[in-house]
């Protein structure tokens, strides 16, 4: 291993270092969440894919520390917080566009690109 | 759930149905190795993440039965395999193509677009 390489878990590959932060079955479901423009706790747990909840509390720790999200408190007391993605979180919206577009293509019936914008602009209208 | 999701395991979303096959830390590495043009299980276990056997072999049948790999005999005695990606795992390009421009962005140090597409050249000259 050369002396760059020693702050890398397995390899200086990106893809083995985007792996080693996303790569399992839930974590990207919390950012397309977040990208779809769910904020809270409450809001992810409501997701079709019921996240156990301390799965999710697991991962937005991990993403808060990798940097790809942010956490606001917006209410007292209860004390309770706001999720959202940093730039770097954004940035993954072609990494889930790709999925989607693939995924489209070869697993059918899966929920077409088309109909999950209209449900972005509902969301944000 | 409505009839015609039956079929799926955790809900028609195309990220979680990709996730399904391919949301863990090795499945894309296996893909990326296809996609560098490497066929046989000694060329994928001499990559520098060291994928352990049993893991390679499993993700293999798995890439095999999602129609994502498949493989043909090139040797008799003893019987060896070589394996390529299908149409459906060529076009997982892009879904790694997208990890590793978001990588080369966020995450320093890891190995650049540039350089791996220098070293595709070279296995394929």
């Amino acid at each position: 291993m050369k002396k760059h390489e020693a702050a890398f878990k397995r390899s200086i590959c990106p893809v083995a270092n985007t792996l080693d932060i996303l790569g399992d079955k839930w974590t990207l479901l919390v950012v397309r969440d977040l990208l779809l423009g769910k904020q809270t706790y409450s809001e992810f747990q409501k997701s079709e894919e019921g996240i156990p909840s301390n799965i999710l509390a697991e991962r937005l720790k991990r993403l808060q520390q990798a940097g790809i999200v942010e956490k606001r408190q917006y209410q007292q007391r209860p004390v309770r917080y706001a999720y959202s993605l940093t730039e770097m979180g954004r940035e993954l919206g072609p990494v889930v566009r790709s999925m989607i577009m693939w995924a489209n293509k070869y697993i059918p019936g899966t929920l077409s690109m088309e109909k999950i914008e209209e449900l972005i602009a509902k969301n944000n209208a």
